[in-house]
């Protein structure tokens, strides 16, 4: 039964918290992306953190997801994009997505327990996931600047998954606390913090601003996915609430 | 002129953060009592990560002060604590500190361009002496558990500074934009902040609450303690404001 919750406010912190399952969450947008693949019936995502690196692991069918400064790099199929992930057919293919900072995050955190992917989109599947399997939780925002930086819409998700988690008996650390006390009082709730953040600017000013919006979809996605196999610098997720 | 306020919202994160300036805050206790220390006359303070590095660095007539778990270690002279420290004559002394967070977090970050310690004590001195002569600053939260977890007490400081530090056209990071946010809006501001953290919660129950308060004290102390020499594991600091 779920004891306690707590966040690590950029993935370094994440290596002083003893937890049974680790939510790895970069909502703009590896995480997102992750959540809205799976809901389409991807298979297996291999996450790695560089371009060069997803163009090795590729083997024959994969497709190759992500983004170097928000874009695709060249001789990629697809960006980072949730808006453009939910328009493709996915179904039973598996993929590799390499990102600047969501997936560096769960390569640092993988091994450590169970790891999971959250975002707002498969906020309800997680949570309830979760809640009902593991005792202490840390949460882990991947940030940006190669997940080294602290970054306000991941600190949102994070609040929003940490409220509807806490429930009566469940301890949090203080960053559990801020993240739960900042969607609560934020003018604006999550959706202003995360249009207040420094990369959501960047975002917009590279014109996917329709990527943000859909990142704050909640529940567009049932999927939970999980690291299932990792090594130096890769992990492999697949849908723990797939049949 | 002052362009830009950063908040490491642990050490880890200021490693990432370019800056001329960097300002370490251990709000209970450690840079309280600095400044404090430093208010009363202090001419140098060593600051260590442990006892024992302490007591094999400490020179004849140096006064030991320091902590672990919250209490003196056997053999030193004082505490960490600034009630304690408000009621010594340490005026021309030396002194050596050793903490479990506040002077780990300092030698993390020392030799990183200059480096102040800050807390409510001294916040207008600093804020006076800084914004006068450096353009990029980042503020460092020391944290607990060695300088590795995340603490609200420390965020609370780093919000009043950059409050005090922000003005029109210094731009703010994703983690000063929280901490700023965090105290113009959590109810009951700086100090709930503070007396809602868990550390504030373990102090209390060590019996150490009159250093809580003396921590939420704001400017009792004019002092600006800047690192002068450091090496692997040690820091020494002056007042950078006294005559």
């Amino acid at each position: 039964m779920l004891s306690r919750v707590d966040v690590a406010l950029v993935p370094a912190e994440a290596g002083a918290i003893e937890a049974d399952a680790y939510v790895v969450i970069d909502l703009l947008r590896a995480t997102t992306t992750t959540a809205v693949l799976f809901a389409g019936g991807l298979r297996r995502l291999t996450v790695v953190r560089t371009p060069g690196e997803a163009l090795a692991l590729r083997r024959p069918g994969q497709l190759l997801f992500g983004e170097v400064g928000g874009l695709a790099p060249p001789g990629f199929d697809h960006g980072n994009s949730p808006v453009e992930a939910a328009g493709l057919d996915v179904a039973g293919r598996e993929a590799v997505l390499a990102t600047t900072n969501g997936t560096a995050a769960i390569c640092e955190v993988a091994g450590r327990g169970t790891v999971y992917t959250g975002s707002l989109a498969n906020l309800t599947a997680l949570q309830e996931h979760v809640a009902a399997r593991h005792g202490p939780v840390a949460i882990v925002c991947a940030g940006t600047e190669g997940a080294t930086r602290f970054t306000l819409e991941d600190l949102a998700a994070a609040g929003a998954l940490v409220r509807v988690l806490a429930a009566n008996g469940v301890a949090l650390g203080d960053g559990a606390a801020l993240a739960a006390a900042c969607v609560e009082q934020w003018p604006g709730g999550v959706e202003a913090m995360v249009r207040s953040a420094g990369h959501a600017q960047t975002l917009g000013r590279l014109g996917l601003g329709e990527d943000i919006s859909a990142s704050l979809r909640r529940d567009s996605s049932t999927a939970v996915p999980v690291v299932v196999e990792w090594g130096e610098g890769w992990a492999v997720l697949e849908d723990a609430a797939a049949g």
